[in-house]
């Protein structure tokens, strides 16, 4: 989970998320809006007793006074919360098996900071036909996929790539949110298959944007375009708008795939 | 408003309620399901400036908590807000021209006041057809409204009780949440209007109720019926149950007029 609004618990029952299998909620910094609904959703975690084993990605002082928080207005349910203290800055945060995630420093009224989740290389696709053809045995499997070659019994050396296809390309994600325009940091945040990164306005009120630490959708379409991101999400709109449709009218204009973000929506990683 | 749950802000808007509007919020306990809207809200209403003069009702420790939050996570966004610190004890902690508010103790896990809202006496009303037959000058309503005879110009006196009829009887509310059932409590009350005492568990679940510092909706009308309220209204009900008019059903055994309660109900207090 990325950020957590006020009303997060009830979105997530709403969309039937399951909280046993919350492992991990990254914040991109800590104003209000981003961070409410943090105390209710661990609270009802802890009354409900379906946690599993929470961390939560923040900054040192924020990691401070959500614990006060925690402690101090859920005094008689007991639970149990990491923190995994991160700083403004470019660096590996996480990594498990199959995925890093690493931080972007972004440039708001306060520290912040986006996220890239980006899965690892997977193992090679067996061709089966052609491991039946070669009578590689069950127990080679694993290390076939791995990328080794067979050697038959008669010595005979069958090259990996005749009997398996290329790993599918590895996915992944950036988080931009809540940040000025930034020219260095299509750069940092590099191809990635789906791009969120904030269009808290359109282009007409530029001149707020900068000063308040935000971007409008063409500034994030030029982030988009310039990282070679496959497709772009946009989101963080400002309330001042009544048709959001906007925001993907004016990315359009920069960038060739632009997905309009709405509560709810389910989009596939691809 | 009397307490402020997480999502409250988005209520107050669904129910097209006023910001501006909103002077005090009476804070009974420090629990998070009561005031993790708290901050939400000071924080929208904050940003869209449509705040009036808000005081918040609230303990000592919760002044405190508050304000570290609000100044932390709403950082540069200007607020003002008042505290007035209450005790959990009985004491008129508000007055103004036409209401009186008082604090009652409670017993929960963590300390917890009740609030009686009681409206002052009115004016009597003027009888129009009395006064213009007994020439009343329009100067003078507002004495005869308060009470005063009428001395006519030739010295006769017009009891007031016939240009005037009683005012109407003056309205109270009381608001009793989280407590476990207090044998002593409904005569602290007195004859309200409308009483709201929660009403978490059913009888089937008597044996978890005082432990938990909460009551069951029989213990509810126990304390309506002793109090002389008018009518009783259920609340604060219990995730377990899924059929929330077991609570009125309940309640009903003991007191006549119950008031099932839930999300958006509006009732008037007569």
């Amino acid at each position: 989970m990325i950020d957590c609004g006020e009303g997060a618990q009830l979105s997530f029952m709403r969309h039937r998320l399951s909280f046993r299998r919350l492992r991990h909620i990254f914040l991109t910094h800590l104003h209000g809006d981003h961070v409410f609904g943090l105390p209710g959703l661990i609270g009802t975690i802890a009354l409900n007793g379906t946690g599993g084993d929470l961390t939560i990605h923040t900054f040192q002082d924020g990691a401070e006074q959500l614990s006060s928080i925690f402690k101090y207005f859920c005094r008689d349910t007991p639970f149990d919360i990491r923190f995994n203290i991160i700083k403004p800055e470019e660096k590996v945060i996480l990594e498990t098996k199959s995925l890093t995630v690493r931080t972007i420093p972004l440039d708001h009224r306060v520290p912040a900071v986006g996220y890239v989740f980006e899965e690892k290389a997977g193992d090679r696709h067996i061709r089966p036909d052609m491991t039946r053809f070669h009578e590689v045995p069950l127990y080679m499997m694993k290390r076939i996929k791995a990328g080794e070659d067979f050697i038959k019994p008669d010595g005979t050396v069958i090259p990996n790539d005749i009997l398996t296809s290329p790993p599918s390309p590895p996915l992944s994600y950036a988080h931009i949110s809540d940040t000025a325009y930034m020219k260095n940091l299509a750069a940092k945040i590099g191809p990635v298959s789906l791009l969120f990164h904030e269009t808290t306005y359109l282009e007409e009120h530029k001149s707020l944007a900068a000063p308040r630490g935000h971007s409008t959708a063409r500034q994030a379409a030029m982030v988009a375009r310039d990282a070679g991101a496959k497709a772009l999400l946009t989101g963080h709109y400002s309330s001042r708008y009544k048709d959001d449709s906007l925001f993907k009218k004016e990315a359009l204009e920069i960038f060739p795939n632009v997905i309009l973000n709405n509560e709810g929506l389910v989009t596939v990683i691809k």
